[in-house]
């Protein structure tokens, strides 16, 4: 290696150990750990693709953009995180894997305290347009035994890819709660799933588009079941065969968490005998296998101050 | 390896996997590394640090506010990239080492083109308040050679640590280019350096506040030197025992930048026969080696959009 080389790695290797050295009176030592962390995985990504300064100028514009579009109710750099695969990543690494444990995925900006509690069986589809959908399941933990009582939240999107808090005005639609039964089991009625893209009119679009990327997210329904004594799940369950599995713009789809569905035709008889007026239905049965640990109020979590 | 633990890790790796992969459509091969790399980089440091859901809620939150206080003429998410070591790490890597050519260093914010025209051995100080300063030295090659005409902007805050485009209204002061001469040779009065703060009322502030770090620049005087043919040198000189030098907050000092100055007493004769009415005044010698190449228009690279 040339004196010339040597002393241009030893430059930015100093700058780096500087760094981390100003971090060394932090108090707080978790906060010192991921601040001299982050330095050593900052630095080393600018050092590892020769970052030019017009990059880093192009960055500051992004971030800068990025910043001015976000608002109480759009939060762009959450969508970034989401399309950089950062969020899901998060998510994996915090709901470690535990025995058949159901696979979490994004929590997403459409979840809503107080819905509706609904009967087993119910309907949460608020008069949305949708193909009516049964879905149906336990809750159990990772050795089989049912958890009666668990919480069922489920939340979707109506036929158009809407949830109902993007309307201007809104009736809540596509939303509610309930509790599984003795046995540990949970029904509804829903609607089929719809696909929908993330918000691209910002930064984080202008960036999916440079990338060739899709802003659609795989057609899917959220679901967060707690219940005392084990982890919160936060998940979705998706449809096999959507052609959206591959490309979701945010890396939520896990295998494990596409269900098949089945489509029934018209006047075909429902589970629990209701009458859907002659239209065609689909049905899905979701088990869900919950981890032993901590409850995580994740409404509390991402929530944002404007 | 117990199988929770494989299979642990196995998402963790699918996941970078798919987000890299989500990038091979990209046109421009460029964006398409940096892209890729950055996922590899973030992905590796969420790993690493096990970085929990409330702790990445938190950089939202830190991301949001820092995006909402960069306007025009705050740029938040600069000082957030300077206080990381970002930005000088940026301009290490994009100015490799050659020879004995000056070392560079961050550019700053207060940098304005039109600066005023001095003869040299003009007054640069326009008036505004602090101990005089003699400047002087020559501009040459990584061989010694002169470089005559070099252009030689210099800037620098007055002795309140103000730079005048600080002020609302204000008249220019603390800055001018000049010509060097026939032999390379440049010389000029200014103002000793006077160390200040970044401005530490924001997010950024709140994370040095939180690591115990002090918000204060080294003292110093910012110099860009260009010639055709050579490579545009940003730099700055600072003041040996200026008990700053090891904490500059954006962490913009090289020991090869550090410079002796003297103090001359009130009354003592000047290099140019200057009358300074009895007061005491300062002075040093710099040096200035060029490295051959590309000019930088920094200014330009360095607006950002409102």
């Amino acid at each position: 290696m040339s004196h010339i080389v040597r002393e241009q790695a030893a430059r930015e290797d100093a700058l780096v150990e500087r760094v981390r050295a100003s971090f060394a009176a932090t108090p707080d030592p978790r906060l010192k750990h991921l601040l001299e962390e982050l330095t050593t995985s900052l630095h080393d990504y600018i050092r590892r693709v020769r970052l030019t300064e017009s990059e880093w100028a192009r960055v500051i514009d992004f971030l800068t953009r990025t910043g001015h579009i976000t608002t109480e109710t759009r939060q762009e750099f959450v969508l970034l995180s989401d399309v950089l695969g950062i969020s899901m990543q998060t998510v994996i690494v915090g709901n470690p894997a535990e025995g058949d444990a159901t696979e979490p995925t994004v929590f997403g900006p459409f979840f809503l305290n107080d819905s509706p509690r609904i009967d087993l069986g119910g309907d949460l589809s608020g008069g949305a347009a949708g193909e009516p959908a049964w879905v149906e399941g336990t809750v159990t933990d990772t050795h089989g035994v049912p958890i009666p009582g668990a919480r069922i939240e489920v939340w979707e999107a109506d036929e158009e890819g809407l949830y109902d808090v993007q309307h201007d005005e809104y009736a809540v639609y596509g939303r509610a709660h309930m509790f599984a039964d003795e046995r540990g089991a949970y029904r509804f009625w829903g609607l089929f799933p719809t696909p929908y893209p993330i918000p691209d009119d910002g930064p984080v679009g202008d960036l999916l588009t440079a990338t060739g990327r899709s802003p659609y997210r795989a057609a899917h329904l959220h679901f967060m079941v707690t219940a005392p004594g084990y982890r919160t799940l936060v998940t979705h369950i998706f449809v096999r065969g959507d052609v959206l599995l591959e490309s979701d713009s945010v890396f939520g789809v896990q295998d494990s968490l596409i269900y098949d569905w089945i489509h029934h035709s018209a006047g075909a008889p429902t589970p629990d005998g209701r009458d859907l007026g002659g239209a065609p239905w689909a049905s899905t049965r979701f088990d869900i296998v919950l981890a032993v640990g901590e409850a995580t109020d994740y409404a509390d979590l991402m929530r944002q101050e404007p």
